[in-house]
Order: structure tokens, then sequence, then C-alpha cells
């Protein structure tokens, strides 16, 4: 019976999904709960879920179910897919062992708690010793899993399968020149805009209350998900419905958290999008990190800083935050497209976002290949954003120790970023062509657009490769055309 | 080699230990934070974590290692009193099939859902389906379970180990007479004292300031727990240094919340006592419901309702609540002590409280028994208030609806609140006779009244039986005289 080998495989791999969601619950409640002395054993906690579900992944019953399954010629191509892509994942987890992956579990844990710790201090040395370690893990994974041309290849293929560290290197190498160019150009125009116009008092429940309408406006789904905060946003998924956004509050500008909540629903409604049926499957996961970024970059971007969004929300902030109402429309979106160079990432803006990825990029990929070690990290963070900012950031805090990204062990995400970036502009301009599309995002209505997302992207999943996703959506693969010309006419022209 | 034998057995009961405080931690965020479409497969993970908990718990290597350890005769009494214990726990795991051990977890997390919509309309047919259900798993498990006079002897065992259900009955029969003539009175009394003279605007936020103060001080470590909000009250483990409290708010009355913060901190100041490297062991376990619940009575009514607290904290709360200013030390005391019969067992008084237990134990045996069907539960409970309290609940909401006890399939249970009031007194006027601790609990100092705690109750864990340690602690099992005088000189004398 072909159809019960596969439906074997499925159940095998739907228990794996509900171990490592479980993990997810209990990684949530450690960043946004869980009280300081609960550490150890929370992590001992967490170790046996990705124990297990390792062993689960990579045991005999795994290699039997999918050799039952690629022996059953399946007819369906979305079938035949999943199984393509759980042999491929079978034979990359085969190659770690459990006490590697218990190791990495357990370090992690207490990884975060430092890098929380050191960026609080802005002492990186509370956190070097943890990202050594670390290091260790991702180069010993990248050797376990074999490359065809640099360690960083087999790290980057985990979250954007099939893509190749050196074709990113040559787009990034293409785009900075007019990246740079179009960021010089936007910190300039930005010098005469007035900093502050925004600058008022927002109590953070005031600031929930919008968010929250704002959210639900572009069609989150507050029955399957939350917002909660956090000093690093995120978005992940701990059920098939049950997806939790969290943010961080700034009161004195309530664009912080506002954005910071359309980016993270952005990653939210993809997750919400994806076959509910198919949780755990390849073809219920997320296509890649570059495809989920895309999500959050045009909800947050294409969508959240238009003009015809804040036509509709200015006055309804307004109502909100009384002080509002003396700023008409241009100026408030002059202060949203607003850009100077920032030391922060996840405060840079538009204009200058993309630099701060050229430049994580090349670290990460010099840490990994051994030309960088750990300790000369600072320096070179430093060296590097002098180049592309023109300024030195004045402590580690506002330097190498502002991302979370690395003490979860996230070595080869960050060019994910950019490519997101690039297929949010692309996403969205070819989507706009449609007239129907376009006259209602005109009207900040965004229904017929998720529905285009949904339809297109989302409910695609992850059976099929990034690259296959755009071209079938948009007609080409990820090219950096549609971003340089959103960015320009925002920000140059 | 003996001592490997025990440590063997240890390591197996700390694993299933690990994964039954990761199934608290998912019932822990559904109860506080989870969205509603989240349900099924929250369900579905909690019904994995306990179906594997009760398979490693009753299988084959379990038993071999009892049998082990058993062979190896220790030393240490404590660790022959964790074998013995284990051995008891082992036989009447091992009775229930992993199949109904599932059924019970699914049921559940659907019936506390259930519960809360019926509560929200008090519409108890939308509850009664799954009470009948859990009332039927709770009947096959006695059965399994075995009993020597009645099926709920075997239920009770579960919370009170080694207590007979006649005894309790006839204790409380015993009780019942002194108790509402003790009502009755501290009602008449009440009626002369002005109903709202506390009432006011809180706002949550400074509750929750003042909350957590008082908690600290009373020595509950926020580094080791925090405190949320849900419907019902509870406390909660998820780790040996994480202890989950919540209350809810009422917002024009703040001892509302306070009282029970109060008394989730007792619960939670003896898990913060319990031998922390013991953890899941029986050692390192409470001792009983009844022991567990003279720890939250103690610090709610003894220690919160008293004069030397007050004293302390009445300027403070009055700087937080300015309109408390008004209110003199002896008014206060006046309201807090204010007796009134009220539906709700969680916002009875002191004076009435046990009074909703003798009804619930009534009405849970005679369901047990079969003597009373799901159907006529609202009448028959209405009947008792009636004779008790002599007024009859407005609808199910303030009637039989009101308790999520029975919706988590809590069966068996509400009689170790009476218990623990019987113990709370007993212990405290036992400390109470150190001059040194009465002297310091009349500044409302309470650091030496929880060194004692600490020593007596705390540190003993769960491998004695509950009579045992009120025999240690206070020189004699419990008894009701120490209960009820301390009700007569607070609401008759």
């Amino acid at each position: 019976m072909p159809a019960a080998a596969y439906d074997q495989l499925c159940d095998h791999v739907r228990e794996v999904a509900l171990l490592a969601s479980t993990e997810s619950i209990l990684s949530w409640d450690q960043e946004t709960h869980m009280p300081a002395k609960a550490l150890p054993f929370r992590a001992r906690q967490m170790s046996w879920l990705s124990g297990r579900a390792h062993a689960l992944a990579t045991g005999r019953m795994m290699q039997k179910l999918i050799h039952q399954a690629q022996a059953s010629r399946l007819r369906q191509p979305v079938q035949a897919a999943n199984v393509r892509i759980l042999a491929e994942d079978y034979e990359r987890n085969a190659r770690i062992p459990n006490r590697l992956v218990v190791e990495e579990s357990e370090l992690t844990a207490h990884a975060k708690h430092a890098w929380v710790e050191a960026r609080k201090t802005s002492d990186f040395s509370l956190f070097a010793p943890h990202l050594e370690k670390l290091l260790g893990i991702a180069r010993r994974k990248a050797d376990l899993w074999g490359y065809a041309e640099e360690p960083y290849d087999a790290l980057l293929h985990g979250y954007e399968r099939g893509t190749r560290t050196r074709e990113v290197a040559a787009l990034f190498a293409k785009l900075k020149p007019d990246l740079a160019e179009i960021a010089r150009n936007a910190v300039e125009r930005g010098r005469s805009i007035r900093p502050n116009l925004l600058r008022g008092s927002y109590p953070v429940a005031k600031q929930q209350l919008l968010n929250a309408e704002i959210a639900a406006s572009i069609g989150f789904d507050f029955e399957a998900g939350r917002i909660d905060t956090t000093a690093h946003p995120f978005c992940t998924t701990l059920g098939p419905r049950d997806v939790r956004l969290t943010t961080r509050y700034d009161e004195r500008d309530f664009t912080s958290s506002l954005f910071g909540v359309l980016h993270e629903a952005g990653h939210g409604l993809y997750e919400q999008g994806l076959p509910e049926n198919d949780f755990g499957l390849p073809s219920g996961r997320a296509c890649s990190l570059g495809i989920h970024e895309s999500q959050s970059r045009l909800w947050e971007n294409h969508v959240g800083r238009s003009r015809p969004f804040w036509e509709k929300w200015l006055p309804r902030a307004a109502e909100i935050f009384p002080h509002l109402r003396r700023i008409g429309l241009d100026d408030f979106l002059k202060a949203v497209h607003r850009s100077e160079y920032s030391f922060i990432r996840v405060e840079a803006d538009e204009a200058t976002y993309d630099l701060h990825i050229l430049l994580r990029f090349e670290i990460e990929r010099r840490m990994i290949s051994g030309a960088l070690s750990v300790k000369d990290v600072p320096e070179a963070w430093n060296a590097l954003f002098k180049e592309l900012f023109g300024m030195t950031p004045p402590d580690a805090a506002r330097g190498c120790l502002q991302d979370i990204h690395w003490s979860m062990g996230g070595l080869g995400y960050f060019a994910t970023y950019t490519l997101g970036n690039l297929n949010a502009a692309q996403l969205f301009a070819t989507a706009r062509k449609q007239r129907r599309i376009a006259s209602s995002i005109d009207r900040a209505d965004y229904a017929p657009l998720l529905s285009w997302l949904r339809e297109k992207v989302h409910a695609q999943g992850g059976s099929i490769l990034p690259g296959e996703v755009m071209k079938t959506a948009t007609g080409s693969s990820t090219n950096a055309r549609h971003h340089l010309r959103h960015l320009r006419s925002r920000f140059v022209d």
C-alpha cells in the first residue's frame, strides 16, 4: 500500500514537529516570562525535547519510513516533493550526532542569558566565550554536512535552501555601491527633516491598543496568535494556530513598536497562511527565511510606510494620541521616511538597513572561515561600520552585541534579511500590476493583497525552492531591480 | 552496587518529573496566554507528554529499577522512604492503562475550555457532558486502584495519602455545628459593619505593585517565580526554581487580588522551600494537598488578616491608594474581618469558607458513589447551599459552575481545603509558642516564622505522611481545636 507508507512517514514527521513546537513553547516562555533562576532546569527540559526530536528525526525508523515512501511511487507532486525534502533533511540531520544537538541546545539556553547580560553592560567579554563555543559547533556542523566551496554554504543552506554563499556575495557586491549611494542621499535629505517631529508621550497600553487594531486590520488573527513584549522582537509558531509575535516599546515614539509589530505580523500572516493540515511537513512549513522576510518587509515597508496606509491610520492614531492632531499627513510621512545612519540594525530605516546586513554577512563569513577570531570581532565590526556608515559604534552594545541571533546559534542567517527586501519589492510590484489589487491598496484595504500572497506564497509552503516561489509568483527569480527602484523613488527622486 | 541502583531509579524518576513539569509549562501557558484556536493542537502536545511520562512511570524499566533499589538495602531513611513511595506510586499508576491517561489529558484540555464558556454564560448544559465523562474516568480509576470502603477513598488517597473518606466525613460532621454557629455569629456581626468601606478605584497596575511588594516581603522569591492573571487563581511549579502564581483583579477592591496573592504565595513559598535537589522525588515533592493548603491559609489568614500585618502595610497601601488615608486601622480590620454569606467559594471569608467545603465534599462523594447524577448536580448543590447558608444561588455560575477543579479532573480534592485550614491554625499556634517567633510576628517580621516552616514543613518534602509532618511539627495529628479557637477569637468573642 503506497499511500500507507506515505501516511506513516507523515505521522512520524508530525511527531517530530509536535516535539519541536513544544520546545518552542518553552523557548517563548523563556524569552517572555520565565524567572531568571529557572534557567538551568529549563535548559534541561529543552535539551530533552530537542534530543528526543533529533533522535526521532534521525533514527532508523525514520530512515525505514523514508525508504518505504520513496519506493511507493507517489502520484501527487506535493507528496513526492515532501518525501524528497524529508530525505534530504534526514541525510543532513543524520550527520549531526545526538550529543552535539543536546550540547547546542544547552549552550544556547545559557548563551542567550549571557547575551542579555553582556548587552545590558556592553561587555563583550561576557558573551565572547559563548560565541566561541557556538562558532565551534557551527563549524563542526558545516564540516559534518559538507559543502561545495566554503563552510558558510552549509550553514546558509539551512536557511535558504539551494543558495550559495558566492552567489549572495556577488549579489551583495553589486548592490553595495547603489545601496551606499541611496543611503547617502537619504541621510542627506533626512538632515532637512525635523528629527523629533513625532516625539511625545505614548503610554505602552495605548500603543498596544493601536498596534493590535492595525495588526487585526491587515489580517492577523488574534484567535490564533498574540503579541507580547521582549528586548528583541520576534515571531514564533507554537502550533498550527498559535503564532506569537513580540515587540518592544519606546514611550517617546509610537512608531518604533508599531513598525516592529507590522514586521512581525508580516511573518505571522505567513505562518497563519501556511497549509494547516500539513503542519510539520515540508509543504506546511515556510519555504525559506528569504521568503519569510519578504512577508515581514512587505507589510512593514511597502504597506506600513506608504501614503495610503497613513491616510487611513493617522486620523485613528490621532484619536488615541491627541497631540498627533497638529501633524499633517505630508509632514508625518516625511518623519516616517526620515533617514539617518543608526548603530542599531533593528532601529535602522529602510534606506540604510541593507548596509547593516552587508556588514554582518561579511563578519560572519570571515568568522566561519576562521579568517576572523572572536576576540577581534568588536574591532572588525567597528572598522567595517566606519567604512559603510562613516562613524564608529560607541560601545559593543551598539556594535557587535546588538543582535540576538548568534546567541541562538543562528550563524549564516543574516543574508536572508536583504534577500527578503529584494523579494518583498518584487512581490509587491507584481501584485500591484493587477488593477484590482492596486486600487484596493490605494484605499488601504489589504484584503485582496493578502489573498494574492496567500495563494502565491503562503499556500505554497516549503515543498518548492524559494527561487521557484519567486518565479511562479513574479515571473523571475530574486533580483535587485524592484528593491532599488522602490528605494530610489522613496529616498532619492 | 546498592547506591547505583538507587541513583538509577532517581534518574529515571527525574526524567518523568522533567516531562511532567514540561506539561505544566504548556498548561500554564494555556491558562494565561494561549489564543483560543490553538487548543486542539495544544491538547495533542500535552497528551503526548503525559502519555510519555505515564509510559516511563509505569514501564518495565521503572519496575526493574524499583526492584533493584528495593533489593539494595538503603541505609538512609529518606532514600528508603523514597523507594517505598515510588513503589506504591508505581503500583497505583500501573493499574491505569496508558490509553486512559491519554484520554483524560485530551478530555481535560477540552473540558477546561468548555467550563470557561459554561461559566461565562452560566449554562451548566455546556459543561455537563464533559463532567459526565470526567466522572466516568474518575470512577474507572477508583475501580482500577481499588479501595477499602468506598470509591472516593481511592481518589482522596491521591491528594491526601493514607486518609480515609470516612475519617474526613466524621471530622466534618463534628465540625459542622460549630462552624455553622461561628458563621452565623460572624455574619450577624458583619451586618453592623459598613459593607463598602474599602470600595474605591484601584487600578490593576497599582494593585500589582502592592501585591508584589508584599509577596516579596513575606519571602516569595521573584527570581524563582512570578505572578500572572487568570480567571481562577492558582500556583503551579514549572521547575525547581520556577513557581508561577496567578490572581484576578477587582478594580473596586484591592483586597480581593491581595488576599489571592497571599494565598497563592503561601503555596509558592512551600514549593520554593522544597528540597531543590530532590525535585521530582517523593522527598522533593509536596507532602499532601492538606499540607499545601495549610501554607496558603497560614499566610492568607493567620498572617495576612492579622492586626500586626496591617499595622505595617496599611500605611504603605495608603501611599499607593491615597483615599485609604482616611481609614483607621480598627475600621480597616473590621472591614477585612467583615463576614457575610457568599455564593462564591473563592470570595468567601474565613468564617464561612469551610461551609463551602462541607457542601462540595458531600456533593462529590455522592456523585462518585453514583447516588447523585450529573444532571441533578445544580439542584442538589442549591438545596445543600440553602441548608448551610440559608439562601439559593441565583445561577449556575454562582453555583456548581464556579470552581475549575472538576474541569481539570480534580475529583476528591476539596476536603483538603478544610484539612488545610485545620493544619494552618495548628502550625501557626505551635510556631507562636516560641517567644522569638511570636514577637517578630507582632512586628510583622515573618522571617523567623518562614524559617520555622522551612524546617518543620517545607524541607520535610513528601517522603513522610501528612500526619507525621503535623505530629513532628506540632506534637499531634490534625485536629479541629486550633482552627475553631482561632475562628472564635476572630469572629465570636
